[in-house]
């Protein structure tokens, strides 16, 4: 089957102190999206890498890559004023019959444990995504107060996720809506089931400076 | 009014990979629960530390506070089967009126912030815990599969979790009953509302080994 990876990067670094965008900031040298591409091609040499770049950032992009000798290559496509049609348009990108990870740009740490579960288990049943526990304690915050949350019951949702690639170029034909926080959410209005697989801990998003912190001191094991 | 500390550190360290329990893991060459009290030492002079340990670990903390010529003043308590049973021992050294904050051992990262959030609105509203929001999407599974959850109706519990002395040592009369996952679900189930203040980022449960790993990195801006 062939396999597609649609990398997501379309923020503009808003939550970031640093005025650059997150995922052009330096992790051992390099810009966090050349790491992220990076863990798809080593999984799958094959893979065919679709990347997502506002618009006015594939200069900037273009420069990097020159500048730090980077040569994976990629389709650059531009992205849309949300993240819906950012992917929207790379799915463009995706030919059938396939399977497309769709992941974030801001997260280098996914493991090749975490992006071959996805693949396999999208594989046999159309979808797959990957989910860790929450650690701590968690609260509902209702109109009159709040009140505690099984945390056995919920799980925290991680990219990449991998889906059968007609299922979702369909899904995304459906107009935007407000729910839609993830792909996930968007191939679940279809009346799809969505699967559950095990991610990894370290495939955090990088998206506050504390985080940043963070992922330097993930480097030298996962990197 | 009077502060009092209540220190719970009964991990046996069955989570982590390495024999050694958790609060006594080397952060910045020392122990994570040297650390710990010194937050609330640092926080205020005059506050009553109450330190909450396994049975068994008593002298080898002492053997530690000597090794590492720690010298904050703590009562020491033997801790019971389960967390709930050694914060009902803690909280046999504190006297009323006060405030009382139960903190998690290995929960170093605290800032002073927080510390200083939960004890005012605890003053005024006789409870307060600090939260932050979950920066992942969140699902919540069900006998039938799984369904997106809200995160913005979504807050992480951390701890100190501060109370009026009387009404939490009160609430701890209550037989232990499984769903206690927290001091704050303890107090509610005596009609008590909750109140939620912010927490900070990096106040983390050492709870994983990766955990370690991020802890060692957020060191140099927090200890």
């Amino acid at each position: 089957m062939k396999l597609y990876a649609v990398i997501v990067a379309g923020g503009s670094g808003k939550r970031m102190a640093a005025g650059i965008p997150k995922q052009y900031l330096e992790l051992a040298g390099r810009p966090v999206l050349m790491h992220t591409l990076e863990r798809f091609k080593a999984f799958d040499e094959s893979i065919e890498i679709i990347t997502v770049l506002p618009e006015n950032q594939l200069l900037f992009w273009a420069e990097l890559q020159k500048k730090y000798s980077f040569n994976i290559p990629h389709t650059l496509v531009k992205g849309g004023k949300a993240r819906f049609f950012s992917v929207r348009n790379g799915l463009e990108f995706v030919k059938e019959p396939g399977l497309v990870a769709i992941h974030d740009g801001v997260r280098p740490f996914v493991s090749p444990d975490t992006i071959k579960r996805c693949f396999e288990t999208a594989e046999k049943l159309g979808n797959a995504i990957p989910v860790t526990s929450p650690s701590d304690t968690l609260r509902m915050v209702t109109e009159t107060g709040n009140t505690p949350i099984n945390r056995l019951h919920v799980k925290q949702v991680q990219t990449p996720q991998v889906f059968n690639a007609g299922l979702i170029k369909k899904a995304y034909q459906q107009d935007y809506m407000p729910e839609f926080t993830d792909d996930a959410t968007v191939l679940e209005k279809t009346g799809i089931k969505i699967n559950l697989v095990e991610g990894n801990r370290e495939n955090i998003k990088i998206t506050n400076p504390e985080d940043l912190v963070i992922s330097n001191a993930l480097l030298p094991g996962f990197l």
